[in-house]
Parts: C-alpha cells; sequence; structure tokens
C-alpha cells in the first residue's frame, strides 16, 4: 500500500520504521491507533507485539522486539489507547524490553511515557528516546503570514470526530495515485504517527498556534500539495480558535468541509446546533481570505458511514444538488470522489 | 483613586499591596507597567524602589522592601521591562534584598525569574514566592459553551497595542461612577498586574484558549458586569486564533470596537492592510453570536493621541456619522465618551 507521505518535516521526524504495541486490549475499538497505521503506513510497520493476554490484532506479524530490531524498526509504537490515557502496569515489562532491544518508544496517551520513573531511568541508561506526540516542537514562532510557495488543501470541518483527518489522508493519497506530488501533514496525534512528522495543533501554545501551522506545511516546488488534516471547527464553542489559527497558517488555496450526515449538534454540546453547510464555507472563506485571498471551496467530504450504500448515495447526491459544488464520500470512492479529487486540482495552473 | 477591580478570581489572584521596582531603568517608555499600575491601582502600591543610578520615577515615595514591608507591601513587583527582555545582575542583589524583607517577587518580563538560581534558592529558603504572570493557571478546562449569568463587555480590536487594555479600564471605571456593579478583568500581563488577577491569554494551551476566557468571567450577579481586555484581532495574521476563543469564551453581551486613527496596516505585518471598521464589527458579531446570539456593538473607542484635540473630535464625529453608532477617545473623555458608555449599558435592562 503506498504511503500518503513522501517527505518528512525534518523538525518533527519519528523514528520509523515501527514495531505496534497493543498491550493487553481487548476491545478492538481502544486500538484505533495501531488499525490507521495498518491502514496507512503499512510499509513502515515491520509488526506488532503485545502481552500475552490480548484479545485484539492489527493483523501484522508478531515480533518480539529484538526481532523487529533486526528486521529494521526504530522505534515501538503505543497503538492503543485505554479509557483514562493512562499506563497499565502490566506493559511496563513489554515496555522495558524493546527499550533494551534498542528501540524508541513512541506515545500519545495522556500520561507521559517520561512521566514514569521506571521507562525514563532505563531510556536514560540505554541511551534511548521516550517521544510524545502531543508535544509540539519547542521555539515555533510566530505566524508571518508570508505567503509560502506550492499548493495547499486544508480539510474543514462543521464538527470534531466526522473524517477530517480521513478525508485528508484519501485526497493525499488520491493526488499521488493521479501523479501530483503531494504530501499529508498531519496536525494531531494519530495522523503524526501515520505521517511520520507533523504537529498536534491543539498542545501549541496559543500565541503561536499560527506560527505553527505556517511551519507544517513549509514553502514548496509551485506544483506540489500538501494535504492538510484540519482540527475542530470554525464554530465549535471550545476550539474554533485552533481552527482559525490552523486555517490562517495554513493559507490554504482549496477547503474541503466534512461533515457527518445527519450530525446536527455539537459532538458533547447538545446546546450547540451544527451551522448549516452553507455557512460553514462562507464562514472558511472569509476567514481563510485573509492570508490567502484565492481561496476557494472544492467540495464537500460526507460522512454516510451509518447510512446504507443507496440511501448514502442518495444524500450525496440531493446534498450536491443543493449545494451546487462535488459532494463524496472518500471511504465509499466511486466516481462522486474522483469528481471532488478533480475539483480539488481544477485550478491548480491558475 | 478609584481602581478598577473591586473583586479578584481566587484562582489567580496576586500578594498585594505592591511595592514598584525601577531597576536602573533610564528610558520612560520601558516603564510603563510602573506607570499603569501607578494610574489604574494607585491605592495597592505602597512605593517604589530601584538602583542607586535609576533615571526614571512613578512619583512613588521611595521605600526600602523592609520599609515597604512595613507599609503593609507583600510583594515587589518589577515594574520596567528591558528590549529582550532580561533581567541584569545589576537588579539581583535588590531583589534578594525584597525577597529577605519579606515580599514575593512578581514579573512579567521574558526572562522568568525562577530561572536565576540566586533567587529561586533563596526563595525556596525564605518561603517566599516567584510569580510569573506570563504563566496561566494550571488544569484549565476545555470550555463547556454553557451561557453564564450576569453581563460582559468585550473590547475587540482592529489590530494589536492600540488601547484594548486602556478602553475596557476606563469603561470599567466609568460604569463604577455611574453605579453599576463592574470588574476590569484582566487578559494580559500588564493588566494582571493592575487587576491583581487575571488571565494571560497568549499564553494558554490552545485547546484551552476558550475555557481559559470562559474561567476569567465566572457566573455572576445578573446586574454585574465583567469589562474583559481583549487580545490581538480577529484579522491578525498571527494571533486572530487567541482573540476567536477569548470572543467565544467571553460569551459578551456587547463589543466595543477599538482603532487607532489612521493605522491602515497591522503593526508589524505592511502586508496586511486592516479591515474596515464595518467589517470587523460584523466579523466580532457573526463570530460572537455562537456562543452570545445577544451579542451588539456599543460603539468604537478611536485612538487619537497622535491628533491635536480639534482634529482629534473632528475625527471621532466623522467616524461616528459613517457608522451611526457612538464613537469615543476614552483618554479625551467628555460627551462622547458618555454617551459611549450610556450605548454600552443602555440595553442593561433587557
Amino acid at each position: 500500500m503506498q504511503t500518503a507521505v513522501s517527505s518528512l518535516h525534518e523538525a518533527a521526524a519519528l523514528p520509523q520504521p515501527y514495531l505496534l504495541f497493543l498491550g493487553d486490549t481487548r476491545e478492538p475499538n481502544y486500538a484505533k491507533t495501531a488499525y490507521g497505521l495498518r491502514d496507512w503506513a503499512r510499509e513502515r510497520c515491520v509488526g506488532e507485539f503485545a502481552c500475552e493476554d490480548v484479545g485484539v490484532s492489527a493483523g501484522l506479524p508478531f515480533l518480539t522486539p529484538e526481532h523487529a530490531r533486526m528486521a529494521g524498526a526504530r522505534a515501538m509504537v503505543i497503538g492503543v489507547a485505554n479509557p483514562g490515557g493512562h499506563i497499565p502496569n502490566a506493559w511496563i515489562p513489554l515496555l522495558l524490553q524493546a527499550l533494551e532491544a534498542g528501540l524508541d518508544l513512541i506515545g500519545g496517551m495522556h500520561m507521559r511515557l517520561s512521566d514514569i520513573d521506571t521507562l525514563r531511568n532505563a531510556a536514560r541508561a540505554l541511551g534511548r528516546r521516550l517521544i510524545d506526540v502531543r508535544e509540539p516542537p519547542r521555539n515555533l514562532p510566530i505566524a508571518s503570514g508570508i505567503r509560502r510557495t506550492g499548493k495547499r488543501l486544508l480539510t474543514v470541518g462543521t464538527d470534531c470526530a466526522l473524517g477530517k483527518k480521513y478525508t485528508a489522508l484519501t485526497l493525499a493519497r488520491a493526488f499521488q495515485v493521479r501523479g501530483v506530488d503531494a504530501d499529508f501533514r498531519a496536525s494531531g496525534q494519530t495522523g503524526i504517527l501515520i505521517a511520520g512528522a507533523g504537529i498536534p495543533m491543539d498542545a501549541v501554545i496559543a500565541d503561536f498556534a499560527a506560527g505553527a501551522a505556517e511551519m507544517l506545511s513549509p514553502d514548496a516546488d509551485p506544483c506540489h500539495w500538501d494535504v492538510i488534516e484540519g482540527q475542530g471547527s470554525l464554530s465549535h464553542p471550545a476550539y474554533a480558535g485552533v481552527s482559525l489559527a490552523l486555517l490562517h497558517g495554513s493559507q490554504p488555496d482549496v477547503v474541503v468541509v466534512c461533515h457527518e450526515h445527519g450530525r446536527d449538534h455539537v459532538l458533547g454540546y447538545p446546546h450547540y446546533a451544527l451551522p448549516s453547510l452553507e455557512d460553514t464555507v462562507e464562514l472558511a472563506l472569509t476567514l481563510g481570505s485573509r492570508t490567502n485571498p484565492d481561496i476557494r471551496c472544492a467540495g464537500i467530504s460526507l460522512n454516510t458511514a451509518k447510512l446504507e450504500a443507496d440511501a448514502a448515495y442518495r444524500a450525496i447526491n440531493a446534498l450536491s444538488d443543493r449545494l451546487g459544488m462535488p459532494v463524496a464520500d472518500p471511504v465509499r470512492g466511486g466516481e462522486s470522489f474522483d469528481a471532488l479529487v478533480s475539483a480539488c486540482l481544477a485550478k491548480q495552473a491558475e
């Protein structure tokens, strides 16, 4: 499977390839990070490792850290998340085993690897790194607002958790399939693990957020596309500031607005109705034009996971008719998705 | 002189009253913090202290830390800022003298007091605190978006550094003069020193910025006004995210848009024209209505410091005619400022 990333941001690049660690997890929903890495960065995952009583698998070869190291692995990634984000005691001996085998450890859980004395001491003694992908780079700049070379696409959402990362990954891959030089740029933890680089926008100090977004998609060849993972929503009562900083700093030429069919309220905020797609498109273009006056909306990415195929395509077509622009569900692909990809690239040469 | 602050936010309250420290500063422009404290928190400043070769004064009694402690002082505030924000070696003996006299130290410079070994060790040995007002409170919440009781006013700018803090301070004081129960709420370093409390919005982790703004103006009596110091600008290429988080979390009933007469480009960003006042008002109301649908703009605070009095009043009147709303320069006061204050309070009972 082709990777969505062809070049890494040096400053924040992670040691690769990975050995995926599944802990003692028995609930597949908690293994989403491992599954995401398998689906989007398969060639950079040499295998998986876990406690004896694990109940899930990413379907990769089971390798001990020693064998993984011999197969080229440079880091073991914690590919599961428990509710609460803690690291159970039962995992510690296996994490130590990885350090002793010569692997760095990469985590993105709420509990930091470096807050565990045993791991910190072992890593120091062995000269290994404990990397927390929730930690932004140091010395982020204040945004300059100066236009950068190259093309940029940003996924913008009506809400959190409805497909902005997945949409960016599929678009980056579709661009590459069409022979377009494109990179996926990750702005959240799972995306960073998949890309092997990126900046966790939600963890940046507010004054530096737009500067971090500028750093995330640096100057590039005029024909090159950065496809940037969006965060939050410009209408979210808690996260709109992050979304606006990412929009301003990304200076996108193209936005694709992501929405979930049928979602009518902000997730976890039952007293906040979602804005309409019309209003969301208008707001993104109004605000985005501040740092890129040529910004345009290429279309809508509609998450139809809760619909049967027939109903999904009806919803996609109805929305496309209503808005007069391409609408597609990247998971379903098909002609509508091809049309969305074409619309994204349509004015590239302008 | 009456204080603009009548109650403090417990979680972030500073030890008071203050002794103001002027270091060895010879340039009045670097002593703005001390002057601001003298002008806005005079009754909480027992005196000033400095190196022998100081060249500026806030006009307060010169007191040694020992005498200041006897006069009730609880902390010495570094009331000057050098370019670069460092703390010269010449200051250290006097800072130690304050700690030994029983005063905490409060700083807001780029260099942190606690990064200086001598001070850190002395403070620990003496049981004194080194307080950096650039440090936000720990354990900030994610914004809930839930409406709070009480009335709120936020100053919103077309740019940075043109009078948002000063406008909020003068409005809070004018509200109090009219018998309205009002607090100034500080969102930046100097404002925090003046108020004795507040949250440095620019230093908060992006995900928590709107939550910090919610914490800054908590539930209050229905007739109480929080007058909140704005930050940045919704159109600023670097800081708009902070401004939007502050707007969403503040849930203002009223915004007053602050502008400097004649400023036509973003300070330090010569390639960014300032938005018009009409667009700025519209953007603030559009975005602010997300968390408070009843938001309205009471008028404009126009900084006319670079104009003679006649020209200033002509500019104020012309702008008021153009926009059809009250316009005033709070520094000049007068009838136009009274009209702005009335417009802020006009719909309070609705």
